[in-house]
């Protein structure tokens, strides 16, 4: 099992200015990876912030931690420097870092000025990540068993450096469990009539998680889509997803009015 | 000066099933009430999740505290049951819960089961707050000199909550700030060549928060949006923007492309 924590560094954030769509977008490839996201955190761009997270994360100890923002340019962005100084890490200007900066710069005839070059001044034993789409690089650095992944908050650089770099670093990880799920679509029955159903069939399913989540009424009828889940490290348990469903329907029979199986 | 963390409790959101609206709505209402946002959690429908973080809180000692989710008449809500355990606070039926439930449900022609009466059971010395648009009452606790309101994930529930119970009790509390920012849009000129004349600019302002976001290029020029915000006790600062938006034009002249006030 490989559990994963993310942290959000970012006031705009906080002060309801910017959505943040980036962890929803990680949670789901992670998922998909079958690595279990146990916690997201939403922090200010302070030191004393991001120190308390890391601190909280390296008592917790997950697989991996992935950062989003504070990446840039510019005075305000102070992850790297604040985590690496959470770790208790020397800073140091990555020749690799700056080879990437420097080819991002050139293809936009821009100059490598002190600003810039910030972006390259990473922990040392630090791996730098080449961003394509914007001029930070990523950073990946392990400490105390924790595969850190520092990325950058614009969406567009997140991901491509999520995909191009981050993901295949998971996929060769060892332990990584298998991820499966249904969603069903039930109609006609309220969600505390049907939470008693379910929790007759869910106690024999112990690995499985059933999720309800009422979706309003449709023409008077109460709607709930109800999501059935397993992270498991056996590959033969997934295949009592069509069991589970037998014994929803034989249970729904006659009272819902109506179940399917949807996406 | 008032602030608040915010606990969003759900597996959907961590797996990337659901993407979290809710926090950004809280947040841009709180911002406008003036109290500082400081910390977003997200975590599992877990108790041993949910009491570390209430644990945390009551250390940090924010003076609000808004937890969103898990608060429905199935076996998977548990975050009233949760926080109360957390602070030590026996829980008990409460009979006004019970009558704000009873008069939602005659109105659908909908029975008190035992599941139903679950959401009733609120810590002791708690206050439920009426919900309109749904089954489970919000919870309104101060403990420690927190304020604790425990509020429904489905967005429709929460926000009438927070806009007919939540908001007008935080607007009845002493300290708050004003709020006052900008948002300037600059063409032009890279983040990292800006960067340089906004720290020159912004050590006049020192409780003026500056942040720039890069959107990417227009017509091949770089475009930065750059927020200007404070909160401050001394409403007399919020005429200072005039002043930073002279520094900005003066210093940016003949640079940058364009510049302007946006919304």
């Amino acid at each position: 099992m490989l559990t994963a924590e993310l942290l959000v560094v970012g006031r705009e954030i906080l002060y309801g200015r910017t959505l943040d769509t980036n962890s929803n977008w990680i949670c789901n490839e992670l998922v998909r990876l079958g690595i279990r996201v146990r916690r997201i955190y939403v922090v200010d761009d302070i030191y004393e912030e991001i120190s308390e997270i890391v601190h909280l994360i390296l008592q917790r100890k997950p697989n991996i931690c992935i950062s989003t923002g504070g990446l840039g340019p510019t005075f305000d962005d102070i992850t790297v420097e604040s985590i690496s100084k959470a770790l208790n890490i020397e800073l140091e200007e990555n020749s690799i870092a700056i080879s990437y900066i420097h080819d991002f710069l050139k293809r936009r005839n821009l100059e490598l000025t002190k600003e810039r070059r910030k972006m390259a001044i990473l922990p040392k034993g630090a791996i730098p990540l080449k961003n394509e789409v914007g001029t930070a690089p990523g950073v990946y650095l392990k400490y105390n068993l924790i595969h850190f992944f520092i990325l950058p908050g614009i969406p567009s650089e997140m991901k491509f450096i999520f995909l191009n770099h981050v993901k295949p670093i998971i996929e060769n990880m060892q332990g990584r469990d298998y991820f499966g799920e249904i969603n069903i679509e039930i109609k006609g029955i309220p969600e505390s009539d049907l939470s008693k159903i379910i929790n007759k069939i869910k106690d024999n399913y112990p690995d499985f998680y059933f999720k309800s989540n009422p979706r309003g009424l449709d023409e008077g009828k109460s709607v709930i889509l109800l999501n059935i889940s397993i992270f498991t490290s056996d590959k033969n348990k997934l295949s009592l997803f069509e069991k589970i469903k037998e014994d929803l329907w034989n249970n729904l029979k006659g009272i819902a009015s109506s179940i399917k199986v949807i996406e």
